[in-house]
């Protein structure tokens, strides 16, 4: 990395399907109900969940309440088990195929109903994943090593007790890689983009066409940057670092401003939000949309084409009235809008990336500009903290949904 | 193939495409109707037949009764014959773009009519494809060597002068390689799948769970297996061979039966049939799906991820009453009937495979148990009586569909 | 090319893309109005036309009355300015993402509202394309050497004063291709395949079936061939050049005659076309559709596999009257009845062709006859006289459209 002849964010640049050991969400808990053992006759039965995730295909499955994750193939002859899943029990999957019967919690091949004395049992599995389930979440590491801490692959401050999440997150699959979903949440200078969304005029929120000044490191603080002590790594921009840019002239003569000035009569007060990105691809904005709210957003990586994009909200409140109203907040106001009317924004310019940077190299011929340092921070910070590069699996690059 | 450096079915392994120089079924005698030759004054007329077999496309026209068949690309500028076909006679086709004109029979350049004088005419020809007509298949051979005998490329008793064919065969192109399909048909452990299909269940056929004991070579019969003798090449299924499996504990406590017993009463009788498999992709499975019907079904390569399943039944009846009562029967139960509620089953486990296999590497990852050892007797088969391994034409893997 | 290892039309071959450092016509002076800066307040506004060209993706915009044209990427990420352009005055373009803001005329980086003090302006330019517009078509220069004369990239006679074009030309994108679009054209002996168009038949336009004896040089006239002189580069048919075959008898005893000969009663007098194709890819056929009017048809490459179809048609009129008269002509008749009547059986024939020569190796595997030695003519008049082959830039085989 520091001789020279190698890119500094080297990984990160063959990070196409992300990195390898670490938690990512798959879902959000409400996704998933318990497993419906009265109907385990081998028949179809409901509550599975498939995600594809850095490319492996995984069924989810909750059983006494903890939820098992597998993955979602067939030692036998490959074929995916929830084509037709079958269960004859809670903690068990049949494949429909010719039998070949698995324990979801261990993986372990159990029996094969068409040669139930066969040498195979009790000699092969399926691979498992580690799972989690926490602030609304299902969490899954996916990777070969011991599974690290979770609390090191979250944002600073996401698993404080006192933060209620909202449980009715919102999720999409967006057609373009997962760092460029990154790098746009992440990106100070994009908010130029955001000045006339809904929300920025609809809620008078004070919003400024840019900053100069950001082409230094003063900008930014780079939290546990080699992964020398444990808890989260990332890359906090600095409230106040650049200079705003309330108002520009692009031409002569031809002046333009942003919408509403910090300090105007009727603007939204206490909005201006303090951003951190973490790995191994989260976003931290506090507050947003409201001063009171707490917005996480995860990139996370499905195909080298698509990321899962998954956003959730959480509050600091003391009783349950105050839960009460920042639920209801949440689900009759800001769970549609914020996606809606705002991040569809963000979508829309990820997308317009992809073809540039996915088919015409532009990981190489991209010409960044002085708020990008950020940008640089964090693909320096993946590259030193990461816990390995995925590699593309048999067939990864064939998955083109995330969720099937 | 026995030095221990390559696989024991290293030809089968390298026939995505199929084998080369055997007789494939093209489709079903009536639905190619004699040319009209009426009408044979250069406007595109009927009666003409394109199918995708082994990645050659390739024509078919019926003159005086016999099928003609010639590869469709103009040698010129390589337009298909076929996409406005214009024949002056019954026994030439005329490329639409500049007039170069075949005889049907022998593929000769005959003419041209933008330039009868040229030295091309009488020097040139496309290729043509040996045609036999049988038991209400048009057979084809794709090759370069003197055709073989089409009685080796068949099952043992199709032929048979008392077996009658219901000519209102049914074919559909399935989306997975043709070895998938064979693999398949023959496999003596999907069963299971077809547990609940609406022919078992509503006919009452007893149907094993399984069998245990069939990982040895007691279960089969190879016949011809290195083409010593003249006649067919396959591998037969010996009826008892295993030990069936009619009640099976999944897990402890969770016991799964069979729906119907041999000898139960009001369960069909006579239903156990022989299944054999034959080169170059062919399965006979005596009795199905009644105890007086013979079931043929071919898995004819068309690209390397899609094959054409043809099915045909015969019976061996001894008078023209018999003759009615069987045509009536396959007409108004059979003929749609077995595809849609049975072997549909099959066509979904075969593609659901085909991501494994065609793109995944299964070829090389899957495990196979003790039943299987049945396919690895075809498989090796297979690579000791093929005549030659299909090598992809230009173009073959754009052809996307087998009947244009 | 003369060393006898490569093909005389090594340079031919090469073109998939086009030759480069030619001029190719990119839409109809009409297609594109004068740029609206009464909007130009930063929201997207109209009055864009977007074309790839060579596989370059070009943003065009009309203002003052010149058309300035730009390659339609911003340099900082990439993006499309066209995706959602911007314009805060006539002259400039801002991308919608960070407001890197360009001078059309120039493509220098003249702001970036998002960091006015950035280093980076004044310093960085988005790519140019000089332009030029005259009988009623836009032309751009695609390549890096300073602009040839447009006169030396265009028909013999295209640019003659008294030459009156009809404003409304004719465009569609072709799915082959743009050499197989050439070739077509110039096909002295495609002329078979249009003997029953509606032009043919219901105009009674005597149109041979073809001609013998063109297999040789005497049949065409090379103009220009090594670009030892000012002035465009073609290849012209001579007419009468072979003999035409006006009847042909297909096999013994089945003749076929043209459907019309000249000096037949009732015929369409003087519809002996002169037809020449020139460099960079243009036709000039005169006179056609009728004895008065001159048809040009250009073959402009979009990608490996599509081309940009363009006619135009003029008449040397003397007055108003007359060029009246022309236009009402060209309206109400010709400008939809020729291309739906009669190019498009070019369309079909280009098209079927694509497979053999894009995916199959047509190019090699061909079989040419005598009336090709024009086409050959044209191959090695392109190899002699381009000024650069198109080589695939970045995400070119990805542009699967023309417009956008």
């Amino acid at each position: 990395m520091s001789d020279g002849k190698t890119s500094p964010w080297q990984d990160y640049l063959a990070a196409g399907l992300g990195f390898r050991n670490h938690w990512y969400p798959a879902f959000f808990s409400h996704e998933l109900k318990e497993a419906d053992t009265s109907t385990g006759n081998g028949e179809p039965v409901g509550n599975f969940r498939c995600e594809v995730i850095l490319g492996e295909r995984i069924l989810f499955r909750r059983v006494d309440g903890q939820v098992h994750a597998v993955h979602d193939q067939c030692i036998h002859k490959g074929v995916p088990l929830s084509k037709k899943p079958e269960c004859y029990t809670g903690g068990t999957i049949t494949c429909w195929y010719h039998g070949f019967t698995y324990d979801l919690k261990t993986g372990a091949l159990i029996n094969i109903v068409t040669d139930p004395q066969s040498s195979l049992i009790g000699r092969h599995n399926i691979r498992t994943y580690p799972v989690r389930e926490t602030q609304g979440l299902v969490f899954v590491f996916i990777g070969d090593r011991e599974p690290a801490a979770l609390e090191d692959d979250v944002p600073a401050g996401f698993l404080d007790e006192d933060l209620i999440m909202y449980p009715e997150g919102w999720a999409k699959e967006v057609n373009c890689n997962w760092r460029l979903g990154a790098e746009n949440g992440f990106d100070p200078a994009h908010a130029y983009m955001h000045r006339n969304s809904p929300l920025v005029r609809g809620f008078k929120v004070p919003t400024v066409l840019g900053d100069t000044g950001l082409d230094n490191n003063k900008g930014m603080e780079v939290i546990n940057g080699r992964r020398e002590d444990s808890g989260p790594s990332g890359v906090r921009l600095i409230r106040g670092a650049g200079t705003p840019v309330w108002e520009v002239d692009v031409v002569a003569g031809k002046t333009i401003s942003a919408q509403y000035l910090p300090d105007e009569p009727g603007v939204m007060q206490g909005m201006i939000p303090e951003v951190g990105i973490w790995m191994p691809g989260v976003l931290r904005v506090d507050p947003f949309p409201a001063p009171h709210i707490v917005h996480f957003e995860w990139y996370v990586p499905v195909t080298e084409r698509t990321h899962r994009y998954m956003i959730s909200w959480g509050s600091k409140v003391t009783n349950e009235q105050e839960e009460k109203a920042f639920f209801d907040e949440m689900k009759y106001l800001w769970r549609d809008f914020v996606p809606q009317k705002f991040n569809n924004e963000d979508m829309f310019a990820r997308e317009a990336m992809d073809d540039f940077y996915s088919a015409e190299g532009g990981w190489h011929r991209e010409r960044l500009f002085g708020p990008d340092v950020l940008i640089s921070a964090w693909r320096i910070l993946c590259s030193h903290t990461n816990r390995g590069v995925q590699q593309l699996p048999y067939g990864a690059q064939r998955a083109t949904a995330g969720r099937y």
